[in-house]
């Protein structure tokens, strides 16, 4: 490379002087939030192509049938739940951008200055976690994506290893996934003291109580989990706001647990959304396979992938205790 | 390939007549326990190089510091939980394989009989156990280890890459994950109607009961999570055996859960057995670094990765309701 090699080189300012790196931020904020949705890009790709093999694969017979006609491994139950956990958790993150891209937008464009600076203390205490979360997922579902595929997945035939190799970037580059959760728990969740972050579990509590009182059997199952996880938020949220002042190591050990707890209720809180919305809809008669699926898979999220958050509150407690007792010399 | 082109081809008998697939299942258990162990190598290997680079790499500063020398990132206690993760993960696959060995001397050379047949059955249960848990967690260990290195993990000059790629095919050949985790719930854990399984956990709860009455600070939050963890494994074991026959669909749709589930108590339990032994080492005045090393490791075990046992429970419980309701339109 040669900068102005004949006539020297010319430099130009970009934005005001000594303003360099707020200006560079302006650009890393929408870096992260399109690197979040990268992430989720790729779990998408890496889904379909899953989804579409195992309609096409035939392999064995179905469950206690030992003769008749082999079946396509759809029909394999752990093959729908590795369907399901991509396609459940693709939904769920493809929810929480479309929100956080929505509350990018009110928060330039709203005619009221509360509501915009409202909008931008969401975007600014969630773009980590859009960030964080769904790059981590992306890798999770492009790797049980080549597990549907079996050895198909691994050699290079099918493409579902290259999504794997793909999405393996996205937790690093714009800022690793411990400097997204760092970010969240040193800046973005102190800066008002969680104010912004209870604003949130307070929409997601308004959004639990809707669940209620429904005679859709799926309901119940997903507001007891949602409950579960809202609260598991909390207590989180309230022993990093503790710990960040007075032991800043033992909430940093803990900040990549604390941010997947919370992308992990965010997203069963978007699909709970999503499941009253298809609620709705089918009580007035629309789209009732799609609105049926919606729902299905909002109760598979929030039985089998939004526990999680119980045990990541389990491991942001311990944060201090162990993550930092060992000498460098004892790894 | 051409067999016998000019004087035809000779086939031998091995072992004996229509015997065939038996024969080779001696090879495919064998297999099975190796792949597991592969699993556990590619993990200990991604461990070590994640640790050395952690220890070489300088950047940034201490937390709370903004002047002053930079420093190695083994210092960031992100990058410790990091390591962490991936060390106690692998001692305790690494004993957990251990004592399955053992097991399986036993079976085959203990003078009892009785005792060979216990032996015989625990190296039955777990087989599955170890091969579909050990090669899970080698992809996110190696995955992990990526992580750890940055953008010099994403390139090819650490290695760091090339152990995800080779550890994603474990989870796949000598049957995939789907169907070790098949194995265990339909044949092997009601093969006795779950005896095998139960004196499994009666061990547990024995060494469980060892933790207590320590002035150790650390035994109490060991033993907290190690109980928790064997609760959970009694109640997802209870579903499973009443689940099976009943509705065989939705115990294999929970299978690859109850075959998590089931390795991560094994693990804690050996990392439990561990900081005993450790105990009584330190009390004897041995090896006071490395005993000292271990007890952080397997407390850091049992808060940070033993909690995911009662997530998996959740997960096990609801396989009935979520994984099997779609149809194969909607996904």
């Amino acid at each position: 490379m040669s900068f102005g090699e004949k006539e020297g080189a010319v430099g130009y300012l970009v934005g005001r002087e000594n303003e360099g790196l707020p200006h560079m931020f302006t650009m890393m904020n929408e870096a992260r939030q399109k690197v979040g949705l990268q992430g989720l890009a790729i779990a998408e790709r890496a889904y379909q192509a899953a989804r579409d093999y195992a309609k096409e694969r035939v392999q064995g017979r179905p469950v206690g049938q030992r003769s008749g006609d082999r079946v396509t491994i759809i029909h394999h139950p752990d093959v729908r739940r590795m369907l399901l956990t991509m396609k459940s958790q693709v939904e769920a993150m493809r929810a929480f951008g479309y929100v956080l891209a929505a509350d990018v937008d009110l928060a330039h464009k709203h005619p009221d200055t509360a509501e915009r600076q409202r909008h931008q203390e969401r975007v600014d205490l969630l773009t980590p976690v859009l960030k964080g979360w769904c790059t981590e997922l992306g890798v999770e579902i492009a790797s049980l994506g080549i597990q549907v595929h079996g050895g198909m997945g691994f050699i290079e035939e099918t493409g579902a290893a290259q999504y794997l190799r793909d999405a393996r970037i996205a937790p690093i580059y714009e800022g690793t996934t411990g400097i997204q959760a760092g970010d969240l728990v040193g800046r973005k969740l102190p800066a008002d003291d969680g104010r912004a972050m209870a604003a949130l579990i307070g929409e997601m509590c308004a959004v639990e109580t809707q669940l209620g009182g429904s005679d859709n059997l799926d309901f119940p199952a997903i507001r007891e989990n949602l409950a579960v996880g809202i609260q598991a938020l909390e207590q989180a949220t309230q022993w990093m706001l503790q710990t960040i002042r007075r032991d800043p190591d033992a909430a940093l050990g803990a900040s990549v647990n604390y941010m997947m707890l919370t992308g992990y209720v965010c997203g069963g809180w978007q699909m709970a959304r999503a499941a009253l919305v298809a609620r709705a809809r089918l009580n007035a008669g629309e789209d009732e396979d799609f609105c049926r699926a919606k729902i299905a898979t909002a109760r598979f999220y929030a039985e089998q992938i939004l526990p999680k958050a119980n045990a990541l509150l389990t491991a942001v407690k311990s944060g201090a205790s162990t993550a930092l007792v060992l000498e460098e010399e004892q790894f």
